[in-house]
């Protein structure tokens, strides 16, 4: 930022700071005149701090089969704290004994395997910060959303996380995967049994079976003590509390790729294994829910990702999307991970329809939200990756610019 | 991995998983029939996860002014869980309410500043991933440490966060500081009101004000609300819980400046200001205090990272430096953050001596040891980069090889 720049934001958002210093000396308030709390073996944040997961309990399914959505408005950076990352289940979360869990590979190889956690972790490994989102995040924007609904509700259902594990190419060349071989059942160990049939190309790509999640062994909630990851791909095919791979020349058919995790479009066909989360992008901060000041100086933020690779460009409209220019993209822009990008904004205390699109390295540019429903419908629950407008007032309240 | 390094490896490491196939159908264990635990709004790790900060207990000081070290041994990938981050504080984490909390810029500027938390996160803000390493850090090492001790004891001062925050250069841009200004002073709110002279080019350079870790509020050790953060450079000159900043045009000379953290040569001059982490590699796995199973494969992991800018290259040694090979290099390798290396060995079950070392983007190579002692001395307790030699025994276990 250069000099001019950085004065004029001071001028238009700091105002109050530098008014302190005009009619006053610089002093600090009472601090700490006491030792302090000891060291500890292991921290938790302070109890200033509240930022949670939002838990919709106006549901009628019980809170073990539900979701909860990382607060994308109140979190920094691109990795998401794993205590906020958000949570989609179908039995709840099992509590399993890392000491007794196996994984078994088994049906169209020549060398069955049964390997415990603790083998697992003794192969090598590759660590990967890598998004994961479920594909049925913002999918209440297919029928025009709700006007008081927020950043974290509309699409809180996506992280960011470095994933460490073992490629299953290395487990799948060990059981010497036999020829006829194009598919893979991935089965969790939860109650529901969740199972996802994986096309054998991706597996041998970039599949990995992951038992640690920034530094540390993954949560339970992500599938402790092991979970399949697909970077890039939806969040209900990387199986969560993995215990079984079968290797097919088919895919299996299971519930959640038929009657759930199918995209209906408009003439009663429906999208299948429609694995890929395509470019997306929101700002995060200013969003629904905020109040402007009043009119001047914004820095706008906000996270980009594609499942398809890496995000080259985003750029940010104040006028509904008539005209665009870039933000900046902070490093490290890394493939299939949350890219973080701001903007600053002057605004004019006129209403403004702000929004994000972003273009991936392959030449893919997310599409303006009633563009996708004229392709796809509107009803799909799943793959909503249209543009997210938000909608300020004169007053500087800021709501879902996608209600029509 | 090819085809033929991955059979050899399961052979080698994982004979009982295969032998469990041959004897028996693969079947898993009993899993959970019933729903499990619902979603929550924070979550937590499993409790069947112990991995904890080393607290020394056998100290004169008080846990207050004491430190914890980072399970190196335990921890996977670059990031490290804002739990297990290592701490060292001189009069314990003080409990700072966000809403009070100011930073005060004073001294040789045209404008005087006094900053709200609040404030301070309006401004543009940049994330970064990168270590931070306190300068005491293997200290032990220049006297031959100790033959029982493992990883985490001897280096485990030294952790990788994704920090955000504001760059120090916004800020002092504002103030409008004076042409003869060469020098800051950088004051924490704790009761021991730590100070520290910062050079005003590093400042100017990409020193940031963080108020963010890892995705969320930056936890009260690292010190909550606001810290100081300058890459690649000793860890308490990261001044915690910031409250003032006095722009001088000499250094302050404060206690930690002049009695401790220099560093005292073998001719009884010492050493100041040395602020750069000079570059530094550990296998952290296996390491001091494990025992392997017997001869075979393995894999060797662990991390490097350098103040002074990006790991090109780490090399692994197996008889004490007499040859080095190259370790595979795991991406990102990003500037002053840790870089996590791997390499496959097949030990012969005879003694062997284990080691790495990494050389920077600068061209500067960690030194043996000895090489080190020879420039420094034993004086010292700071800035000890030396290569950490591994011992492994006939018998499997390993130890301390730094020691005479």
């Amino acid at each position: 930022m250069n000099e001019t720049r950085s004065r004029r934001w001071f001028l238009g958002v700091l105002s109050a700071a530098i008014a302190a210093c005009k009619t006053k000396s610089p002093s600090a308030p009472a601090e700490p005149k006491m030792l302090g709390a000891a060291v500890s073996p292991y921290g938790s944040r302070s109890r200033f701090e509240k930022a949670a997961r939002h838990v919709n309990t106006n549901t009628r399914v019980p809170l073990e089969e539900a979701s909860s959505r990382t607060p994308l408005h109140d979190t920094y950076g691109i990795i998401t704290p794993s205590s906020l990352h958000f949570e989609r289940h179908h039995a709840g979360v099992p509590e399993i004994d890392p000491a007794t869990h196996t994984l078994t590979i088994h049906g169209l190889v020549d060398r069955p395997l049964v390997l415990t956690v603790d083998e697992l972790k003794r192969l090598p490994s590759v660590s990967r910060i890598h998004f994961l989102e479920c594909s049925g995040n913002s999918g209440g924007e297919w029928r025009g959303g709700s006007a008081e609904s927020d950043v974290q509700r509309i699409h809180g259902l996506t992280s960011c996380s470095e994933w460490t594990g073992v490629p299953i190419s290395t487990l799948l060349r060990e059981c010497a995967v036999q020829p006829n071989a194009t598919w893979m059942l991935a089965e969790g160990a939860d109650a529901c049994k969740l199972a996802r049939s994986i096309p054998m190309k991706k597996a041998m790509d970039d599949a990995m079976v992951v038992y640690a999640q920034n530094g540390e062994p993954l949560r339970p909630e992500q599938g402790y003590p092991i979970r399949l990851f697909l970077p890039g791909w939806e969040g209900n095919a990387n199986v969560k509390w993995l215990r079984r791979i079968k290797v097919m020349d088919q895919p299996a058919m299971t519930r959640e790729e038929t009657s759930k995790y199918t995209d209906l479009m408009a003439d009663g066909t429906a999208r299948q294994f429609t694995f890929d989360m395509e470019p997306k992008s929101i700002i995060t901060r200013p969003s629904g829910g905020d109040t402007l000041a009043g009119p001047g100086h914004y820095e706008l933020t906000g996270i980009a990702w594609s499942g398809r690779g890496t995000i080259a460009r985003v750029e940010i409209t104040t006028d509904g999307g008539a005209s665009w220019t870039p933000a900046a993209l902070q490093t490290p822009i890394l493939p299939r991970a949350h890219t973080r990008f701001s903007w600053s904004w002057k605004w004019d205390g006129r209403d403004a329809m702000l929004a994000s699109r972003c273009t991936d390295d392959t030449g893919y540019t997310q599409p303006p939200l009633p563009d996708l429903i004229k392709v796809r419908g509107t009803n799909s629950q799943y793959h909503n990756n249209g543009i997210q407008v938000w909608k300020v007032a004169s007053d500087g309240k800021i709501t879902n610019g996608n209600r029509a």
